[in-house]
């Protein structure tokens, strides 16, 4: 597997666009568009929130119901939640504002939007804008680059990553676009990604392959604790690779995971360390729990706390509320067993175990707090699993991003 | 029921003191005592996490093996949580400090600590803290505020209620005080809470009484959804009194449970209200809910969202994110029935009905989230069952004495 520059258009046979259609943010792009030329297989994860926006039900019912697609519109700005039957009625109009001119029915043009909820849609605005990227549709780079701007909200920065590997023979490539700064709290997925790959694979395996890759990518990180409405990954597979389709668990079937497991994950690290006012990366490593299941709790409970989240703010090494995030998460341990130590690019220290703390120096560890990049490792001393979860720091930023958002 | 001044020292034959020791705070009250001069049935109730302080750790043992005690001796600054051995070894030191004086064995002293994890005691401190308070224990109204005061850490304000209420005949006594600003999040229970009573009452129905009622009341609070490794509740009955004691479910029992109600219910808001940084109690009803449980989880949710939370503190009625907190909640409903209002000290204001939002003033929205107790109220249209959560807002100031809170 090799990293390559690029994001959703790297694969072959898809393209994208963007503009600027002034849905509620001013002079700043905020609409975009994936498009392929081929068919694809489409597989899609959506939020478990009981409330789910209007685009989320659009798309599951393609991604269920016909397993293909052909194009994405999506906006930033407006989330089109909560808006009852007037919400799921833009999501067919935004499909139809570009699926007559791309010769495709309603049904293979996904849609989703991010943003404020409880807004409509100015739907307008939005089939204007969806006009409006239908003749500037490029395969280049930097089209897949200001895409993966235009979908942005309160993030600082675009989210992108591409691999390439070998598969029957062939180069396939893969790559993917994300956004998702507040509200991120994934269970089952979070915030919109999307991925683009000319793999051709059989839409069950597709689907396979993202539903249990995201357990270990992005449902495993969290800036504030809460799942969106909107939450949707999507992925799209045009098999314009030239590959053998695969249509078994092969090595070309592994080979794909790795690929999507190494996007996914860079992707869901990219959201947590661009956290609404994060200033640090918050990485939490759970080794040795009793089972997967516990570790995957034990390292969200970490990343979660509130309290653990300013710790990292404040540089400060305040190990006890690690050990509390721990033992409320509701895995079962053996506290006395617990050993702790942070890491990050200035060295490690251990801090705590055999039932309390290590001799450390404070001065070293708020020297090693002070990364972008900070991990607190947790040797549970149980078993044989691990898993490894990401949220960022909590900071005044965070308090103030959240407290004028809509205005 | 009748709302009297006071606190621990309301019921008869209750006395306090407190003194400044020195364990962590400089120039401040740190230490406080409780004692009776009658031997006490004694309840209590104890955080879930699965790391527990020391004094967690002694209590439960003297409340679940004799159900009797007689003193209780406080500290702030240091919680004795993740310390091994040692803890525990300082917790029987800290009850010695005071059993010889008052002619009673060590296992009828209860102790409890709040403040920072995995420090140890400076057991030297703590033992002539202790000493120095025995010769000022006093029954008067002065001494049970004072204690109130030397139990506090971030909180703000000192946490103290007390009612009468008649119990076969005679009049009894209710009294209470608590402490908790931040790691506020009970399962089970929260924070340190001492409630004194002179009621004679069986054992068996006094703990039957305090574990009913914590449910839908320190359970039903948060600050920053983190289950503290200290949460403790405590309830002392020395039957002065004089009324026969309560052996049965009948109307005395029912007249007691009602002022438990009440004066847990009022301290348990305090801390709501106390919170780390916060400028509003936030409250959040949900009526008409599938069942009883469904209604606790969807409140709870609502108050534990750092966007709900962050919200309040912009005095911005971005709805959306309380429909969001309801839909992750883990209770299912429907969507297009839930109602929900606004309401404080300035009015309330109908938001969203049928899927989606009404017509209504923001300008108006705005004034009424800017009192300093600002209630949500969601209307599930699934049920009869009805419960209220409370918590605060989040501000700058959360970040800021959680990021500098052991500095």
């Amino acid at each position: 597997m090799e990293i390559i520059q690029g994001g959703v258009t790297a694969a072959q046979g898809f393209f994208a666009a963007h503009t600027a259609a002034g849905i509620k943010y001013k002079n700043r792009v905020d609409m975009a568009m994936l498009y392929s030329g081929e068919p694809c297989r489409a597989a899609g994860t959506f939020t478990t929130n009981v409330v789910k926006a209007a685009p989320v039900l659009w798309d599951r019912h393609i991604v269920e119901e016909t397993g293909t697609a052909q194009a994405v519109v999506i906006n930033a700005g407006i989330a089109n939640a909560c808006t009852g039957e007037e919400g799921l009625r833009y999501c067919r109009e935004t499909a139809e504002a570009v699926s007559g001119h791309l010769g495709i029915p309603a049904e293979q043009v996904l849609v989703a939007s991010t943003g404020v909820i409880g807004m409509q849609l100015p739907i307008d605005r939005i089939r204007a804008g969806a006009e409006a990227m239908l003749p500037v549709l490029s395969g280049s780079r930097s089209a897949g680059t200001a895409a993966a701007q235009a979908i942005l909200t309160t993030d600082t920065q675009e989210k992108e990553v591409a691999v390439r590997f070998e598969a029957g023979g062939r180069t396939v490539t893969l790559g993917g676009m994300c956004k998702g700064s507040g509200m991120i709290h994934p269970n089952m997925c979070t915030m919109l990604a999307f991925l683009t790959t000319d793999l051709a694979i059989s839409g069950d395996l597709l689907r396979e392959a993202l539903r249990t890759d995201i357990q270990d990518t992005f449902n495993m990180i969290s800036v504030d604790g809460d799942t969106s409405t909107n939450d949707s990954v999507l992925l799209l597979a045009n098999g314009l690779a030239g590959n053998t389709e695969i249509t078994e668990k092969n090595d070309d079937y592994r080979q794909f995971c790795r690929a999507l497991r190494y996007v996914n994950t860079e992707l869901a690290k990219m959201i947590a360390g661009d956290g609404e006012g994060a200033t640090a990366l918050f990485e939490a490593r759970v080794i040795h729990a009793h089972s997967k299941e516990d570790a995957r709790i034990l390292s969200k409970s970490v990343i979660c706390s509130s309290l653990t989240k300013a710790m990292i703010f404040g540089h400060d090494a305040n190990f006890g509320r690690v050990l509390c995030a721990l033992g409320y998460s509701g895995a079962d341990f053996d506290p006395d067993r617990v050993e702790l130590s942070f890491e990050s690019e200035a060295g490690s220290i251990a801090i705590f175990a055999e039932g309390k703390a290590l001799d450390y120096s404070e001065e070293q560890a708020t020297h090693i707090l002070s990364e972008p990049v900070v991990t607190v490792i947790a040797d549970m001393h149980m078993g044989d699993a691990s898993a490894t979860a990401w949220g960022c720091d909590l900071s005044y930023d965070y308090v103030k991003i959240n407290a004028d958002y809509r205005s």
